[in-house]
């Protein structure tokens, strides 16, 4: 029975710097459930003399990984660097030590996650990774423990808390994209570069690995369809808003016979759903299930602290299965085929806004796009635009298939009446 | 190595029968997820000639439990019966004869648990008991694993569907309480005997077994302070409405340096509150803790597959560490010593509403009541009562404690003026 648990801290930054403090105040605890001490051995950082304001011991900290590869008494190494290629490869020789990795890396995971898992399954090795996804919310083990005897059908959820962040402010403080891209930065909510999380790149990286792993099934970065905030023109927010909807940047995955879909875009959310009044940097996740149900998770989806919890949660079932003997025990084999769907078989509701021509019939002719293209419409209104001389059409969609929604896009592109498509958006949760 | 995990089902019920539902219909995917197959062998029940609507053989059925205790090929109990101690008992037997126990007795759960985790320690078996409380929400799962690095402050959340279903109806529909209840009934959301879900004790006893969880420390069912729905008086509901609350059976548990504070009430939540809009037959707690911050888990906290999710997920659990060669392996005692706070160390805000003969002077003499005793008073207004000759004063109060509250009351009551208090609130999530 070992007598101690020992960490090697993979990074320092804001979440290395939160595990770390974590794991301190919360010693008491954690030894009272482990029944031994966790403790950290060394912290690998890019520059040894930066000045840390932190307890650990100066000597702790190296910038040599093989210090920490090479030093026995490391049991757990905990990758919170970020980042790509050094991080995959910190995670790949961790493994091959024989050492038990958590990381926090939705980047890494969601494009090697599975090479990384099969690579951990043959070294007898666990690889945790809650903190990769939503923040403080367990996401993860909900869905590979707390509803593991369920067949997910479906996810839909905010979780990029960054984007969510700018979005709250954009819809209740009418800031600007501008301002509110600031204040995130500002607050720790937004990286120096955001373009990953602006893009919807981070989202589709979580998504990738949430759908993998809800459908046992390989979903690929590539798979998942991704539209920034880009996508969103002025004047959609309050136009959402007259309509009784909000814009959210949320990630979406469905799985059924035809196949699996998964998409992190701008959408429309009616006011009444739940995940429309989800503000500032907070996540939540809807996941169904064919047996429970709706469920819904929800915390912070950003920050030191949160995160370095599940960062912390991961390591006390990495030490729990040490102790008992049983690290490396699960098999991340995918059960099914992966297949995705094509856009006749994908299906949404849909807002579009044409900037058109204001003259008389234009409605009728746009409206036979759509009837020509056996799209459906539930609402079509000409809406004044008082800072342009056309007029915009808002047209709204019964359940229609993507490719009728890029079929009429197309043709209303092309159409002599039509400006320009000027957005467009899923309506999601109706 | 184990080719075959065999499960006795004591009880065929709304659960029973929707846990063998769920093994059936996800049994591929159970096999896969566990390396084996996951069967039934014998079904406990009372009546052995009553007609059921089922797929499983005759000849599994049985009234006798020794039957399943002697079954060596049995290596889960999976108690669905229900009620306290024929359950009790199975459950100790079980864990006696060296079998594995997944319960969704939450009554059991809240008197006995601890007696009976012990027990299980001591027997090297695994107790597992996720569907006691919150249905389909994987809540003790996410208390012990996903949230177990961080210490937990604080649980506040709708833990009793029947409950909210009804006052979900009463608001929506305006339903009275009695067609509420029957509608209720009628969908299987209530039990032919409602008393322990509209007088508190359901919810209770869910609180009781969360706290002690969440806190380590013994919360026992006595130290919940429980008032029902009976508590609720006619108008409270568009009374709350009025002044921007909706009304929610609700439970609560705090803990500071001071002790812990449970209980169970009908409360006023500010209709801005994601609470106030969890609906129907929905549970949805809130969980705090002092890393993680706040975080939210929602689901169905009734029916019969949403539960049965929760105990088949169970089951998977104690299948893997049966497999794994772990089972039996958490240690289940108390950190902390039970601690309880006083009335003077529980604080609040309150609502009052008091029944005054309508004559000059008598808001001024029943302020000062509240300051005499210390209670800040945030609002005190006149409302008039159509239905009766006398009127009647709503106070709202800043943050007093327990004491002053029960205080204020005592002496309102025996106030020359005063026709009565009609009803108190607790005002949380403010």
């Amino acid at each position: 029975m070992k007598k101690e648990i020992g960490i090697g801290l993979l990074g320092f930054g804001t979440v290395g710097s939160g595990v770390a403090s974590v794991l301190q105040q919360h010693q008491e605890d954690l030894t009272y459930k482990l029944g031994v001490p966790v403790k950290i051995r060394r912290v690998l950082v890019r520059n040894l003399h930066k000045e840390r304001n932190t307890d650990l011991p100066q000597e702790l900290f190296t910038d040599s990984l093989d210090d920490l590869l090479n030093d026995e008494s490391i049991d757990i190494m905990v990758e919170v660097f970020g980042g790509m290629e050094e991080a995959r490869v910190a995670i790949e020789q961790a493994l091959q030590a024989g050492k038990g990795v958590v990381t926090a890396n939705k980047d890494v995971m969601a494009v090697h996650g599975r090479d990384l898992l099969v690579l951990a399954d043959r070294n007898g090795c666990d690889l945790f990774y809650e903190a990769s996804v939503g923040g403080g919310i367990p996401l993860i083990r909900t869905l590979e423990d707390g509803l593991a005897s369920d067949r997910i059908t479906s996810l839909l959820g905010i979780i990029n808390g960054t984007t969510n962040f700018i979005l709250t402010k954009m819809k209740h403080e009418k800031k600007t994209y501008a301002e509110a891209l600031e204040e995130a930065t500002a607050l720790g909510f937004a990286e120096a570069d955001p373009t990953a999380d602006v893009g919807g790149i981070d989202a589709a990286r979580k998504m990738a690995i949430l759908a993998s792993l809800s459908f046992s099934e390989e979903v690929q970065l590539d798979d998942v369809y991704v539209r920034g905030m880009e996508a969103i023109e002025d004047g959609d927010l309050e136009l959402a808003e007259q309509f009784g909807y909000t814009v959210k940047m949320a990630g979406s995955a469905k799985k059924d016979e035809q196949g699996v879909e998964v998409a992190v875009e701008p959408v429309f959310f009616p006011n009444a759903h739940p995940l429309a009044s989800v503000n500032n940097e907070f996540n939540a996740v809807y996941v169904r299930g064919a047996a429970v149900g709706e469920t819904m998770f929800y915390g912070p989806g950003a920050g030191s602290l949160p995160t370095a919890t599940s960062v912390t949660s991961d390591i006390v079932a990495a030490c729990r299965n040490l102790l008992l003997g049983v690290n490396g025990k699960r098999v991340h084999s995918y059960q099914y085929e992966r297949k995705t769907k094509t856009d006749e078989q994908k299906s949404a509701r849909y807002f579009h806004r044409i900037a058109v021509r204001d003259e008389i019939g234009v409605l009728a002719r746009l409206s036979a796009i759509y009837s020509k293209n056996g799209a459906s419409l539930a609402t079509v209104i000409q809406h004044p635009n008082p800072a342009r001389e056309d007029a915009d059409l808002i047209f709204i969609t019964h359940t229609i298939s993507r490719k009728q929604h890029l079929d009429v896009l197309e043709e209303l592109t092309t159409a002599p009446e039509v400006n320009g498509v000027l957005s467009h958006y899923r309506i999601e949760g109706d």
